[in-house]
C-alpha cells in the first residue's frame, strides 16, 4: 500500500516538480563545466546573502553603543545607506568600478547592469557578479555612519550616502578590483581590507572632523567624556551578525566556489577575529583595569578588518598574530583619536576600519607566503616575514595612501559640500532631546522609562 | 516485504549515495547528473533555511511595532504558528498543495510525507522539496499574527494557525503551484505574492475584523489614535533579516542553483526592496512632515512583497518601479485601512502583504519581458509594456481575485467559529494588563520600568 | 549600442572577471570528481557558518533569560568563549580529536592544522573540516555558560572555557568521531546530542553544583524562588538563530552535499523542534495553568538537542516522537534539577543539553531504520521498535554513561582548581550590583531605568 502510494507520488507529483528542479534547457546541456558554474553562482549568491545581512549588524552595533534617544535614526540611516546605495550603485558605481578603464582612474561604461542579461550564462554570470559587488558597496557607506551617530542631519546623511556609493568607494574599487592603475602595481587587497573598510573609515574620519564632536563630548579642559552605550546586547548581536556574514565577505571574494581556498580563507578569517577580540579585552584590562565588552566586540571586528586583504594570502598563524596586533592596535587608536586628536566618533569606525583596514593592508607585505596566494588565486606572493623582501610591503604601502588622500580629499569636499548646502549637523536642541522625534517624530522605546542625557 | 525492497532499492539505486561522507569512492563514481542533482538540494535547502529565518524576522516586526506588555504573547504565537504549522503542514497540508489533484482544485494524496523515502534520489529530492515548501506554509500563517496582534486569544490563535497552515494555504498553493486550475490558466505567481504573501494578508484582514480594533485605538469621533510600536531596533533587525531570509523566498524558488536565473532574481528582489523602501520614506515624508522610520521599513517589505511574483520575469529597471510603487502604495494603504476603513492593524499586514502581494502578482502582466521567463523557466511571457497585450494581466487578475475570495470567506468562517466555540479576543481587562501575563503569566521585560497605556 | 557596450563589457570586463570564477587549475581540471569536492567544500562551509551564527543565539538566549545587570558580562563570555575556544581547538583541541589514535582515548598529533595546507585538494579539506569543528567544539563551551550565569567570576571562565574546548570535549570527540572506543563499538551520535550536547550539559552540571546558586534563588525552608529574565524577545530570537544554525549543526554533518541525505536531516530536524516546543508549551500549559513562553522556547530546543544524535537514522514520524518526548522531559528536567536537587541553573542547560542529549542519543537505540541510516551512511541499524532489538541501545547507553562519567569527572575537578586558584565566584556584593558593574566596569542598559532585585 505504501510502496502503490509511493509509486504514485513519484510518477504523478514528481513529474510537476521536476519541472522546477531543473528547466529542460539546463537539464539537458548539464555538462560538468555548467556544474562548475552553477557552483559558483551559488556559493557566489550565498555569500553577498551574508554580506547583506552584515547591514543588520552594522545597524545593531551602530545603535547599541549610542543611545536611546537616536536608535530610530539609526535604523533609518542603515536602511536608507542600503537602499539609496543598491539604486546608486546600478545607476553609477558599478560602471566606474568595473567598466572599461580610463587612465586607469575609473571605469567608463557598464552603467544600469548594461553588461548583464538572462540569455546567456555569461549575461546571468553579471547578475551574480553585480549582487556580490552591491552588497561591499554599501558596506563602505555604512561605515560612516557610526563615525557620525547622534548628531547628524538625516536629509545631508541620505545626499553623502549617495556619493559614496556612487563615486567615492567605486573609485578606489576600480583602483585595485577594477583593473586600475593599483591593481597594474601588484597590490594585494583580496577582499578590501583597503578597498571596502579603510575607504569607509577615511569617510568617517572626514564626516567626524567636518561634523564636529557631540555636545557633552569634551570639557572645556579638552578633556573627554565617555558617553555609554545604552544596549550592549545589541551591539554584541550586531558584532556576531557581522562575523557571521564575514566569511560571506572574505570567503566569497574568490566568487567561486569550485577555488577550494574559499576553506582557507574561512580559517584565517575567524582565527584573525578570534586573536583580536582576546587581545582587545587584554589590551582593555591592562589599561583601564577591567575586561571591557565594548572595546573586545571592537577587537573581534578590528581583527576581521584587517584579515580581510590578506585573508587568501596567509597562513592560520600569521593570520592570529595579524589579527592580535590589530586587536592591541583598535584600543590604542580609539583612545588616541578621542583623547588627542578630540575626535567624537562614538563607535570607534575611524580606529575598526579606517586603521585596521591600513594594518590589514600592509600585514599582506609581511606575512604573505606564496602556497597560500597561489591556491587562491592571487599570485605566489612572499611578503618579507617569508623571504620576499619589502617591494609588496611598499606597493600595499603606496594603495594605503594613495586611497587616504582620494578618500579623505573627497569626503571632505563632499561633507564640506553638503554642510553649506542642505546641512550637516542638527540643532543643538535637536541633538538634545535626541534625532528621533527631531528627524523622524518617533520614539525609538515608547514606553520605557529612559533618562536622556546631554 | 518493506524491508526486501528497501534493501533492493538501496542496492540498486543509492549505492553512491551511502558512501557520501566525502570519501575516495563517492568522487570517483559522481557523474554529472548527480553533482546537479546535489547541487539543486544544497540550494533549495540553504534558501529553506533561509525562508526559516524569516520567523524570526517577522516575530521581531510584530513585536518591535507593537507594545511591550504583549511582547512574551507576540514571541510564543510566532514560535507556535511555525510549530504547529510545521506538524499541520506534514500531515495535511503538503498533499492537499501537491498531491494529485481533483479536479484542479485541491491534492488528495501525500499526506505524511508518503512520497518521500530515502532510498531513491526521487525520494530523497520529496524531503528537499517538504523542507522548502513548509517554511513557505509557515510564512503564510504568520502574517495574520502582525493584524491580530495585542487583543487576540492564545488559544485561538492556535487553532486558527492550524487551519491555515492545513487548508487555506495549501488549496491555494494547489490552484497555482501544484497543477491546478490557475496554474493550468498560465497564471504567474513565481514565489508567492500571491500564494504566500496575500493568503496571509486577506486571512489577517479577516481576523482584524472579526476580532475588532484595539481598546483605545478609535475615539468616539472615528478618529485613530497611534499606539507606537516599543521597540524601533528590533523591528528594525526584523526587517533586515526578512530581507535576508527573501533572497532564499526568492532565489530559492528555483528550487535549483543549477538554474542561473537565481542570479537575476537576486538582483530583482534586492532592488525592488530598496525602491520600496526610499519612496515608502518620501511619501511619508511628504504625508506627514518626517521621514517616519516605520514607514520606510514597511516599504522595504513593500517592495519585497510586490517582487515575489514577478522577481523571475521582469528587468532590473522594472524591479526598481515594481517596488517603488509598492513603496508609495503601502503608505496609502496603511493610512486608509486604519483612518477610513477603521480596521485595526497594528504592523500593517494587511496593506503590506495583501495589498502589495496584490500589485506584485498584477504587475507580471504589465512588466514581463520574454527573455527574462525564458532564462527563469516561468515561460517567454511579455506583459503589456513590452508588447504582451493584456491577457497575461487579466490571467493574473482572475488569480488575485479567486484568491481574495476563497482566502476571506474561509478566513471569515473560521474565525467566526473560534470566536464562537474556544474564543478569539482575550478580555479587556486582560488586553489592558497586557497578554503576557494574562495569557502566560510572565513579563517581556522583567526589570525595566515600562509605562502601559491604553 | 547597448548590445555593443554588452559586448565590450564582457570582453573587458569578464577577463579579469574570470580569473576570479575558477582558477586556472580549476578550470582545466574541472572534472565531475572536483566539482563533487567543491560541493562537499560549500556545503561544509556554509553549514559551519550557520552553527558559528548560533554562538549569538546562545549568547541571546542566555542573556533573555537572566538579569539585565550581568547581560554585558554575558556578551562578554559568550564572545571569550567563541575567541579562545578558536585558538585552544586550532593549538590542542583538533588534534585530540581527530589525531591518530592512542588506545582508542585520544589524538596524539595534528595539533596546529598541521595536516592542512594550501597546496592539495586533501589539505584544503582538512581546513574546511577544521572549520566546521571548530565552532562545534565552541558550542560545547557555550552551553556551560547558561547554567553558571550572573555568578562567576570571569577571569575564572575564561580559564574553565580553555580547557572544556582543549582537552574535555575533544576526548568525547575522538571517542565517538575520531575513531575511538566507542566508535569501535558502533555508537552512533550523528550531529552530537552526547558529543557536543551533553558534554556541554554534564559540565554545566558540575559548574552550577560547585558554584552554588545565586543569591536568593533559594529561601531557607528549601523552596525556589522565580528569578525572571528580562528580555523574552531577546531569548526568543536567540531560540530562532539557533534553531536556524542547526540545521547547519545537523545537516551540515554529513559535510557532504552530494550526500542527498542532507535533505532527510534537514526535515527530521525541523520536525522535532516543532514537536519539542508545541508539547513543552502543553506540559508546562498542564503543569502551570499557563503556556509559559520560555518553556516552550526550551521545549524548541530540546527537540533539536535530541533529534542531532538520530537525525540521520529516523523517519519524520519518529523524529516528531522523540522531540516530543523530549519537550515533555525538559518541563520535569528543569522543575526536578530546580525544585529537588536544588541546583540554580538560570537558563535550563542542564535540562535542554545534558538530559535531552541524553535522550536523543539513547533514542538511536529505539527508533533507527536501516533505509535512513544506510542513505545517510551512519549503517544500516535498526532499534528495537524496527526490529533491531536493544543490542544498539545499550551501546548508546554505554556511550552515554561514559561521557557522563568523563566530562562529570573532569569538569568537577577543572571547576574546583579554578575555584581554589584564581577563584570561581564573585562576591555577594558585586552579585547585588551586577556582573556588568562589577567584572566589566559598564553597563549592559545605560539610560534605562532598570529594578536590580536580588
Amino acid at each position: 500500500m505504501a510502496k502503490k502510494i509511493r509509486f504514485l507520488m513519484i510518477v504523478l507529483v514528481n513529474s510537476a516538480i521536476c519541472l522546477s528542479i531543473a528547466l529542460p534547457a539546463f537539464a539537458q546541456d548539464a555538462t560538468p563545466a555548467s556544474n562548475a558554474v552553477a557552483i559558483n553562482t551559488v556559493w557566489t549568491l550565498v555569500a553577498a546573502f551574508l554580506v547583506f545581512f552584515m547591514q543588520a549588524g552594522f545597524a545593531m552595533v551602530e545603535a547599541g553603543f549610542t543611545r536611546a534617544k537616536n536608535a530610530a535614526n539609526i535604523m533609518m540611516k542603515n536602511l536608507m545607506d542600503f537602499s539609496v546605495g543598491s539604486i546608486a550603485f546600478w545607476l553609477v558605481g558599478f560602471g566606474v568600478m568595473f567598466g572599461t578603464s580610463a587612465f586607469g582612474l575609473f571605469g567608463k561604461d557598464g552603467f544600469l547592469l548594461s553588461a548583464a542579461n538572462p540569455s546567456s550564462a555569461d549575461g546571468l554570470w553579471q547578475f551574480a557578479y553585480w549582487m556580490f559587488q552591491v552588497v561591499f558597496a554599501a558596506t563602505a557607506a555604512t561605515i560612516v555612519s557610526g563615525a557620525m551617530a547622534e548628531r547628524t542631519k538625516f536629509s545631508g546623511y541620505l545626499i553623502y550616502s549617495v556619493f559614496i556609493s556612487a563615486l567615492i568607494y567605486p573609485v578606489v574599487g576600480h583602483w585595485i578590483w577594477g583593473g586600475g592603475w593599483l591593481a597594474s602595481k601588484g597590490m594585494i587587497d583580496f577582499a578590501g581590507s583597503t578597498v571596502v573598510h579603510s575607504v569607509g573609515g577615511w569617510a568617517a574620519l572626514a564626516g567626524a572632523i567636518i561634523l564636529g564632536p557631540r555636545l557633552g563630548k569634551y570639557n572645556k579642559d579638552r578633556s573627554s567624556n565617555a558617553i555609554p552605550g545604552h544596549n550592549i546586547p545589541l551591539a554584541a548581536l550586531g558584532v556576531f551578525i557581522l562575523w557571521f556574514g564575514w566569511f560571506g565577505f572574505n570567503s566569497g571574494s574568490t566568487t567561486s566556489g569550485t577555488n577550494l581556498s574559499i576553506a582557507t580563507i574561512a580559517v584565517t578569517t575567524n582565527l584573525a577575529a578570534a586573536a583580536g577580540a582576546i587581545m582587545a579585552m587584554f589590551a582593555a584590562w591592562f589599561r583601564f583595569g577591567k575586561p571591557d565588552t565594548s572595546m573586545a566586540l571592537n577587537g573581534a571586528l578590528a581583527g576581521l578588518v584587517a584579515i580581510t586583504a590578506p585573508c587568501a594570502a596567509v597562513s592560520p598563524l600569521s593570520a592570529i598574530i595579524i589579527g592580535a596586533i590589530a586587536g592591541v592596535i583598535v584600543v590604542s587608536s580609539v583612545e588616541f583619536i578621542d583623547k588627542v586628536l578630540h575626535i567624537d566618533d562614538p563607535v570607534g569606525a575611524i580606529s575598526v576600519h579606517g586603521v585596521c583596514g591600513a594594518w590589514g593592508t600592509l600585514s599582506v607585505g609581511l606575512f604573505a607566503e606564496a602556497a597560500y596566494g597561489k591556491s587562491s588565486g592571487i599570485g605566489a606572493v612572499n611578503g618579507l616575514f617569508f623571504g620576499g623582501g619589502l617591494s609588496q610591503f611598499f606597493t600595499q604601502l603606496i594603495g594605503v595612501v594613495s586611497v587616504f588622500i582620494w578618500v579623505f580629499g573627497t569626503a571632505t569636499l563632499l561633507f564640506y559640500v553638503v554642510k553649506k548646502t542642505v546641512g550637516l549637523r542638527v540643532s543643538d536642541e535637536e541633538q538634545l532631546k535626541g534625532l528621533d522625534i527631531g528627524e523622524h517624530g518617533m520614539e525609538a522605546y515608547a514606553g520605557f522609562q529612559i533618562f536622556t542625557t546631554e
